[in-house]
C-alpha cells in the first residue's frame, strides 16, 4: 500500500501553526520534560490528573496523552474518565504503557485502559507492546534497552504490533533501535535516533507527549503524525548527540540539547533529516 | 501616590542576606524549577504538601506559596490548613491560581482558598486574574499566552486587578507582555521579560516561588517585594535570551541560562536592569 | 581496623558492568534528577510508589532507595511494604530521612521505617542523622546547610553516627562539608565536594539514589559502596564547579555539568580524584 512519505515532515509546521493544547495524565518523573518538549515543538501542555476536572480538561484539549509511568488508584480513575470523554469527542488519545509487563498493576491497568478507551495511538518499547499484544513479555525496567536487533525477533515484533493495531484500531508504535509504526495494514520504519537517548530518562515519555501534539495538529492522519513525531524526536536526538560529541559533554548536556533541537526544528529540516521507509 | 522605586532592587540582596525559608505547596510539573529558582536567589525551599505536616512546616517557614497547578482533594486540604496557619502567624502567603477559569475545580478552589486565607499576594496571568476578579474569564491552557496588548483591554485588566486587590487586601500581580502590580491604590508596571519565557514551562511558577522568597525577606513591603521579584525574573529572562541568541541555542538552553542569571543576580545589577514605572 | 581504600573506586566500573536496577520511592521534587543520575552512572531507575505494585517492583530490583522528601500516607505504606520485601530478599535498602526533625510526620515516619525495615544504608545531613540517632536535632529546611565545621561538634556527630550504625546494623553516612561513613566499627571520611552542590536542589537525593546503584552493584561491600558513591558525587561536583568557574556560569549550568561528570566518570578517574581516608 503506497504512502506519501513527503507529506510527513510538514506536520511539524502544522503543530507550530495550530498550537494544539495537549492534556497529559503522566508520571511525575518526566512530566517537566514532557511539558518542555510540547512547548518546544509549538504545542501547549496542560497537566491535570484529578478526577474532578479530568473530563473538563479533556474537552478543551486537542489531544490526550495517558502515560502510566507512576500510576496509582486515584490517577487511573482520571485516566479512564478523561480517555472516554476525549474519545467520545473524536480527539486523538494516546497510551504509553510504561512498564507494562513489569508488574501486575501496570499490565492490568494497560489492559483496563484498552478495554475502556478507543486509543488512537499506542506507543511503547518492544516488551511493553509484546505484553499488550500477547499478555506476555518481560520488562526489566522502564528505561531498559530492548534487544531488537535479531531479524526474526523483529519480524515477530512487527507481527504482534500489526495484530495489536488490527485488534484495537490504534496506530501502534514500537520504539527501539529501529522504530516501527503500523495501523495494521501499512507499516513504516523510522531509523532516526541515537543510543544516548536511552541514557537519559524521559526520551520515551517526551516522544509520547509530542506524538500527542502531532496528532492533535493532524487528527485525520494518525499514522503520518506518529511517524513524524518519532522522526522529529530521533532527528533531534542525532543532532543533540553530535553537539555533545563536539563538546565532549555527557548526558546532562544531551538532555538540554535535545530540547533545544526540538525547539528549533521545522518541517524543512525534518524533511532533510528524517529516515522513514514504507515497508 | 509616590513610591520609592530606587529601594526596590535592594530586596534582591536582602534575600541573600536573610536566606528565607519558603514553604511551597505546588504542582509536580515545575516543582524542581521552583526549588532551584529559590536556591538561585538565595532562599531555601521546603516542599511539603501532606495535611499531617502542612501547618508545622508553615510555622517554621518565612513565607508560603500556594500553586494550584496540579491540585487534588488531598493537597487542597493541605493548602487551606497551611495557608490559615501561615496567615495567622503574619507570614506572607502567595496564591498562584494556575488555570483558574480552565476548569470548575480550579476556579472553585481558587475561590475557596481566597475565602479561607488572607493572601498577601495573588499572582497570575490575565485570564486567571480576570477569573478571580469577576468570576468570568477564559483560560485556554496554563501556558497559553494572553493577548494583553490592546490598550483598552489592558485598562480593563488594571481596573479588575485593583478591584481584586482592594477586595482581598492582597497585592495583585498580573504578568504578561507588561506586568502590572497593584495594592489597589498604587500601581506599578514592570516591562522586563522576553517572549522565550512563555516557551518553557515554569516561568510563571518560578516567578511565584521567588516572589515568596522576596516577600519572606521583606514582609513589611509586599508591593515592592513583588515588583522586585517580577523585575528580577524578567531581567534574568532578558539576559538568558541574549545568551541563547549569541549561541544559536533553543528553549532547553534558555531554561538553564534563566536559572544561571537568577543565581548571579544582585541588587546592583537589578538596579541597572529593572524597568519599573509607577503609574 | 584496616580498610582497602584502593578497591573503592572500582565499584564505579562494577555499576556500569552490572547495570543494577534501582527501585526508588522518592519525592517528586528531585525525582527526575535521581533518575538521570542513576542512568548517568550506568544503573537503571524504576520509580514505583503505589502499594499495589511496591513489593513486586522491589522483587525485580537490585536495590531500593526510600526518600521521605514529599511523603504522604499513601506512599509511606508503599515504603514499608517495599522495604520489608527487599530486605527479606537480601537486597540493599537505603533510607534518606529528608527533613527528619523538621516535622513530627517526618521524624516519626523515619522512626517507623527504621523499626519495620533492616536498612543497609542510612544517609542524611547532620541534623537528620542527629534526629534519628537521638530523637533530637534541629532541621531548618531540607536544603539548609549544616554547620559542621566545629571539631567537637563533628566528634559528637561521628559518635552519634557510629551509635546509630551499631544499633541498626546499617552503614550510616552523614554528608556535609566533610562526609562521614561508618558501619559502627570502621569510619571513613570523604572530603570531595563543592559548596555549589548546596545551591541546587537534589544533590542529596541524587547521592542517595546513586548510592543505591553502587550498593546494588556491590551488595556484599556496603561500606565501600557508600564511600565510593559519595566520592563519585563529590568529585563530579568539583569538576562541574570548575567548568562553571571557567564559563562564568551559575547554578543552572552547574546542575547540568554535575550530571555530565557523573555520566563520564569511571573507576580510574575516580581513583585519581577521590579523597577518602580511614579514620
Amino acid at each position: 500500500m503506497s504512502f506519501d512519505l513527503a507529506s510527513i515532515p510538514t506536520i511539524a509546521d502544522t503543530v507550530r501553526n495550530k498550537n494544539p493544547l495537549v492534556h497529559c495524565i503522566t508520571n511525575y518523573v518526566t512530566v517537566n520534560d514532557c511539558a518542555n518538549a510540547l512547548l518546544a515543538i509549538g504545542a501547549s501542555p496542560v497537566m491535570a490528573d484529578d478526577l474532578s476536572e479530568a473530563e473538563e480538561i479533556a474537552e478543551i484539549s486537542d489531544a490526550l496523552v495517558i502515560n502510566i509511568g507512576t500510576l496509582n488508584e486515584r490517577t487511573i480513575r482520571s485516566m479512564i474518565a478523561a480517555g472516554k470523554r476525549a474519545s467520545a469527542l473524536g480527539r486523538p488519545v494516546l497510551l504509553d504503557p510504561v512498564g507494562a509487563g513489569a508488574s501486575r498493576l501496570r499490565t492490568e491497568t494497560a489492559a483496563a485502559l484498552m478495554a475502556a478507551i478507543d486509543f488512537t495511538v499506542i506507543r511503547g518499547n518492544a516488551s511493553e507492546i509484546m505484553t499488550l499484544a500477547a499478555g506476555t513479555g518481560r520488562c526489566r525496567g522502564v528505561d531498559a534497552i530492548e534487544g531488537d536487533t535479531d531479524a526474526s525477533a523483529f519480524e515477530s515484533l512487527a507481527e504482534s504490533a500489526r495484530g495489536l493495531a488490527a485488534r484495537t484500531g490504534a496506530v501502534v508504535a514500537v520504539t527501539g533501535a529501529v522504530d516501527l509504526v503500523t495501523d495494521g495494514k501499512r507499516t513504516l520504519l523510522v531509523s532516526n535516533g541515537h543510543p544516548l537517548m536511552a541514557r537519559i530518562t524521559g526520551s520515551g515519555c517526551m516522544l509520547s507527549a509530542i506524538t500527542g501534539g502531532f496528532c492533535g495538529a493532524a487528527p485525520d492522519r494518525p499514522l503520518a503524525a506518529v511517524a513524524a513525531a518519532i522522526a522529529a524526536m530521533g532527528f533531534a536526538g542525532e543532532q543533540a548527540a553530535a553537539v555533545c560529541s563536539e563538546e565532549g559533554t555527557g548526558t546532562g548536556s544531551f538532555r538540554m540539547h535535545l530540547i533545544d533541537r526540538l525547539s528549533l526544528l521545522g518541517g524543512k529540516a525534518l524533511s532533510g533529516g528524517m529516515k522513514i521507509e514504507a515497508r
